[in-house]
């Protein structure tokens, strides 16, 4: 029987953890995102491959370049939080392999395979996404993740000129429980699960 | 500052834990796939549209199904997991939406969409996953994920007649230390992430 964590770490990670529109105006430090980092990229990916590539916005230069590519209603949140990480994944991700994954030529399973590599870049950025806030909310921090953007546009203003795409956005800072909406319900093992 | 959870934890979900090949032999519970269910449950997705559906093959009979679906190197492991979790995803997801997310009308911003309904539910499903996976090594479990198996077998022998897609899978159980890997590399901050 493995170890099973503490009821305090389950409320902190999953039970009492929220997603959060309103920060309490403390700023997240860049040591404190490396070792978010540090935990994140320790969850497992397809073949070690780690497509994830994370940009936090924290400049007033860089939240400008962020505001005109957000829908309306995710502004203000975005542009009050400390830090948002634009979750991207590099469709380059292959040529890392022979360091990640030194025991066979991984590598050859992607070259010229393009919807191969974009299923797997989104994949597994995605865990990598999922791994990322698990691990800030470890740290102490709250998270407002976002779909409510426009992809093509962050693409353009943070990653022109390289192979990475952005997948999802991610506010973290320290949330302000006044701002929260209401709990919405979840589907229950027998909605969303089976076992045969 | 918010909570932060302590070193042991750290080590179970993330900086001890790992992929497991070779599992003890112990089984697993439905009562605990039910509350690694509740816990994963419990992470964000977009507009709490938790398109993630999980079928957890146990049964002898399921084995035979899942076995011609895996790519070779995956066969003997699975056959061998006490449980392997298809995670899949509902592209229909959006018709649970008016109970999942009932302060507006969210199914008819995926109405007649394709696209967005694929990206929406394999993104949000595939953080789903993730969750299940932290939770899963929460509740005292090792798990293997794969990518190595073909999803229209998969999709053909246990979501016939559904809007239901594999995503990946995941054996689950006890591991044996004696099997692992050795540890493969990760990418460093400064090699995947930025601060702008």
């Amino acid at each position: 029987m493995g170890t099973v964590i503490d009821e305090r770490a389950l409320d902190v990670l999953f039970r009492q953890a929220r997603t959060h529109n309103g920060w309490d105006g403390e700023p997240v430090g860049e040591d404190l995102l490396r070792a978010v980092w540090d935990l994140a990229k320790m969850g497992p990916t397809s073949a070690n491959c780690s497509p994830a590539r994370i940009v936090f916005v924290i400049s007033p230069e860089a939240k400008r370049k962020l505001k005109p590519c957000l829908i309306e209603g995710n502004i203000d949140k975005t542009m009050a939080a400390p830090a948002t990480a634009i979750i991207g994944h590099d469709l380059a991700f292959h040529d890392r392999l022979p360091e990640l994954f030194p025991h066979t030529d991984a590598r050859s399973w992607f070259v010229g395979k393009q919807a191969l590599i974009e299923t797997t870049a989104f994949r597994n950025g995605t865990l990598q996404g999922a791994y990322f806030i698990l691990a800030a909310r470890a740290m102490g921090l709250d998270c407002g993740p976002m779909s409510g953007f426009d992809n093509a546009k962050v693409d353009e203003a943070f990653f022109a000129g390289t192979a990475i795409q952005s997948n999802f956005l991610c506010n973290v800072g320290y949330g302000d429980p006044d701002k929260l909406h209401p709990r919405s319900p979840r589907l229950s093992f027998d909605e969303a699960c089976k076992v045969v």
